[in-house]
């Protein structure tokens, strides 16, 4: 017997959730993934600690870190040379407040696509004719 | 002479802009590039002369409104059988208030995002060790 396909719900709930991304006059852009990265060196205390709980490289991370210092005009992260470890990395005080910055947009948007989503459920319930 | 580089400016300003992208529980992904598929199919008259305004396969196009007609549970365009000149489209009134409940949650999602990038900048701005 083949599975059953899960049955699509249809209408918005309050668990719809929005993705954001700012898109910056001068050019940068800063979203989801970006974000995750400042979050992983804050946790990991290092770019390559970040890069494997995000499984990706080195490379990457690090120029996903340069993007957002370009970006700020300023650096979102100090590194350290480090000992027999390597290097370690934290936030500036601008990385922190970039990440509380994109949570603060990301909460207060979502709630506002709640209420406009509970107007348009409301019309999409609507009997007549569409 | 080579081009100059555009100098990059590094702070945040008020024509900043948010993409945002509404995810519904359902499963469903509702993005710009849906939206603006609706848009044109409200200004052509047409699902063939939507997909030509923004360079789209029919079948592409076709596939984008399907899967909000999936995502929204009522159908977002309503086609007729044409004539010589093919069939036309235009949008249902969930097509209209999908649109409208979109670009209303963008709207107001860009001014929290000034709000709170402005905040961000005065931060980065500060002298002190960041």
């Amino acid at each position: 017997m083949p599975a059953r396909k899960p049955e699509r719900k249809s209408q918005v709930a309050s668990d719809d959730a929005l993705s954001i991304r700012i898109d910056l006059a001068s050019g940068g852009r800063i979203g989801p993934g970006k974000i995750a990265v400042l979050e992983a060196i804050a946790e990991t205390g290092s770019i390559s600690g970040a890069g494997r709980a995000l499984s990706m490289s080195y490379r990457r991370t690090w120029e996903l870190v340069e993007d957002l210092n370009q970006s700020l005009g300023k650096p979102v992260v100090a590194t350290s040379a480090g000992g027999s470890g390597g290097g370690g990395a934290s936030l500036t005080a601008v990385g922190e407040a970039l990440i509380a910055c994109y949570r603060s947009i990301e909460t207060e948007s979502t709630l506002v696509a709640r209420k406009h989503l509970a107007v348009l459920n409301g019309k999409a319930r609507q009997k007549p004719d569409l």
